[in-house]
């Protein structure tokens, strides 16, 4: 029977001197474990070693102890630093041989090159003697498995396109001939912006108290909360519930009930609501419009932006007064609301937004310090402004801000355009404040402002 | 004597359930990596678990068996998950007492907020008894070190400002004093873009032999290819020499000489030399604007850009021919370069720079697949266009179309402008070429042309 089966669980190695100097390459880590959960499987860690023989051979060795399965990324390439396959070897307790197909293959795709091989390439047709040959689809680096002790272990080139078609095309389907359906884990997410991480724990406390069987969680990053839902065992079919209590709980604030980012969200809502958006970005330069873009298909709902970097772009491309710019400043409300007018009349988007602030480290001052940024939302029926005072080096201030503003899009749009078939949650109306002296003045106003 | 001696070994190890679920969180591990490898440290390796106190616990026993130092991540927050107190505590065989500094502190910080505190927040003042106290300038929760076997252990908050905050100003200086200066490791970095790494590779094919005492490597990540020289002992003082000649023979490829991003590279070289530079995107949307001003002060270099998504926007805003659009299609070169011309007329910057390509995953044709991208420089003596063809997904296209916009532009730079006082490597002329029939006409041939 299945009642009472546990997930398949996993341990991931990835080795490489330029993953443990830093800064690099480490990504593949985090796509194996989002992928290999979302199927249900446990992966209980993971684990980084640079190019050193012993280092690799004890890290495999414990890896193998701790899990039913072990992916390893790297060291299949051509250079003496490749050392996966010797590592295997030794553990094996077998030779490396050659592999005739992966000759075969290697050689034709440098014939196609049309430029002489390099014999060092050949390195990569040797495997150990009796593994288990993984086609490499994309590049010419084969993968291999072998069994370790009660463990399968998959051995994945590292260049992240080579791994990730060989993880979903023969890890994925070994995993599943592992464990029957109802062994697996489960997972389902929510995902926030505009509300601290704090925040979202404390609606959440007694979901998240320990030793419930379906376990919530939070993580954080540039202004994304993204909350999940995870069970094992029995405990899957109650994940549906708690995730729908989440949602319930976190209404308006909640963008998607999933790991949607921001951006590839509202494109996704715009497309559906059939409206376009456009972006005016200061300080942002682009995030905003790149972020928005990130959707395939994205193209039908942002029609384009302006990177208004210097103060004559603003002017020129946009049409804000030289005399706003001068009286109020770049970083201010007015400049905001000019930003975004003026982009949607460029473009003749329904919505736009602006982003105007101080990224730093240098530019603050007192009054108007690093991390301050005035945002604004324009359509049909006006603008509204609003400012944000973030924490943090430039990067993030950047980040947060560019997830905020296509946060603020979000929520300017009206109720009833709720969850057409996109499970987006309802955005909350008049979280945009009104800025400056035309606070009150009328197409501002909520009520006369059916979208902003 | 300070020869020979080794330089001091880390292993890192990062805690949390939303780690090894993937996607979020695990760029502690790269951030740690980088600064403690540029500092002469010599990381082993990291490894990640999720939430379980027996797993935190084994990971380090074992962390501490193998390095001189471990530096944990996570753990410390006010949620039931917090598991890091806990595993130290137990393995030291100590209670966890409170910290009445610490008490202090976050009882103010609540206190500011305005709001009232929940009780949980107080578990991040429990620390395990003889533990040493690591200050958290940034945010509640406070660090910890210990002693465990021979290795001193490190416990840092997973949120990366906090972290980062306390490994330079506490994990670092601890790890200086363990080791003289001359044990400690060098590694030097050249970055280079518009070259394949497997020519890279070929062109320091004797330098990467194994074996040798400076070990040269190389990473690659969307069209830029990072080499690494590195020595530990007395082979640090061979790593400049070495460097010098991965810079020689790299000549007008690497556009750095250290790990500095193609953008803030460019824009750092404009701002040297006193140019200012414009970007039209269509298929990156925003991403050659936003990378260009990652840099702080790029201001004075980046004047701004204009995202056409849309054709639309490319009449609009660029000023595009609807003529030209029609008859060679919106990805071509007489339409980037109508872009890059439309943008430096926009702006008035002393250079343009457009991408237009597809980055798919539909909109492709046989004549014009899926990651065709076609390029445009402008300045005031012409313009000039060239098409790539990538490979990958729609992210990866887009990324590497960003790269590579940024590089033709430093390229296109004249020569007898390097070097001053940045270090950057002298562009070569004449990589891009220049489309159709109008390749002959005047401003656009090399000799009239002193920038492009």
């Amino acid at each position: 029977g299945e009642e009472g089966a546990r997930p398949v669980t996993v341990e991931i190695l990835a080795t490489g001197d330029e993953i443990v100097r830093g800064r690099s390459g480490d990504s593949n880590f985090a796509r194996i474990a989002g992928e290999l959960t979302d199927r249900g499987f446990e992966v209980l860690g993971g684990r980084t070693v640079g190019d050193d023989l012993d280092a690799v051979v004890e890290a495999l060795r414990s890896a193998a102890a701790r899990a039913d399965a072990v992916v390893v990324t790297g060291g299949l390439g051509t250079t003496e630093d490749d050392l996966t396959r010797e590592a295997a070897a030794r553990l094996l307790g077998v030779p490396l041989v050659r592999h005739r197909f992966s000759v075969r293959r290697i050689t034709t795709l440098w014939k196609r090159r049309g430029a002489p091989m390099p014999a060092s390439n050949l390195r990569q047709a040797f495997l150990p003697r009796g593994a288990g040959f993984l086609h490499n689809a994309v590049g010419s680096a084969p993968g291999f498995r072998f069994r370790l002790g009660e463990a399968l272990v998959f051995c994945l080139p590292g260049p992240p396109r080579e791994m990730e078609a060989m993880l979903l095309g023969k890890v994925v389907p070994a995993l599943r001939a592992l464990a029957p359906r109802g062994a697996r884990g489960r997972t389902l997410y929510v995902s926030c912006c505009g509300i601290p991480e704090s925040a979202v724990g404390e609606r959440l406390a007694d979901l998240m108290a320990r030793g419930r069987a379906v376990r919530v969680g939070t993580a954080a990053s540039t202004g994304v909360v993204t909350v999940s839902v995870h069970g094992t065992g029995r405990a899957c079919l109650m994940v549906p519930a708690v995730h729908r209590e989440v949602l319930r709980r976190l209404g308006a604030d909640a963008y998607a009930p999933d790991r949607t980012p921001p951006g590839e969200s509202l494109a996704q809502t715009l497309l559906d609501l059939g409206l376009t958006v456009a972006a005016a970005e200061s300080c942002t330069a682009g995030l905003v419009a790149a972020r928005l873009t990130d959707l395939p298909g994205s193209s039908g709902a942002f029609l384009g932006g302006v990177a208004a970097y210097h103060d004559s772009v603003k002017v020129k491309a946009l049409g804000v007064q030289r005399r706003i710019l001068r009286s109020h400043g770049a970083v201010s409300g007015p400049v905001a609301e000019a930003m975004a007018l003026g982009v949607r009349r460029l473009t003749g988007a329904d919505l736009a937004v602006a982003v105007t602030g101080i990224a730093g480290p240098g530019g603050g001052s007192p009054d108007r310090p690093v991390g301050l940024v005035w945002f604004a939302v324009a359509s049909g029926a006006g603008v509204r402004s609003c400012e944000r005072r973030f924490t943090g080096d430039r990067a993030f201030i950047r980040g947060i801000a560019a997830n905020t503003a296509i946060d603020l899009v979000r929520r300017s749009l009206g109720k009833g355009r709720r969850d057409r078939g996109t499970g987006h949650r309802p955005p909350s109306r008049g979280r945009l404040v009104t800025s400056g002296p035309r606070a009150a003045s009328g197409p501002r106003s909520a009520s006369s402002c059916p979208v902003v």
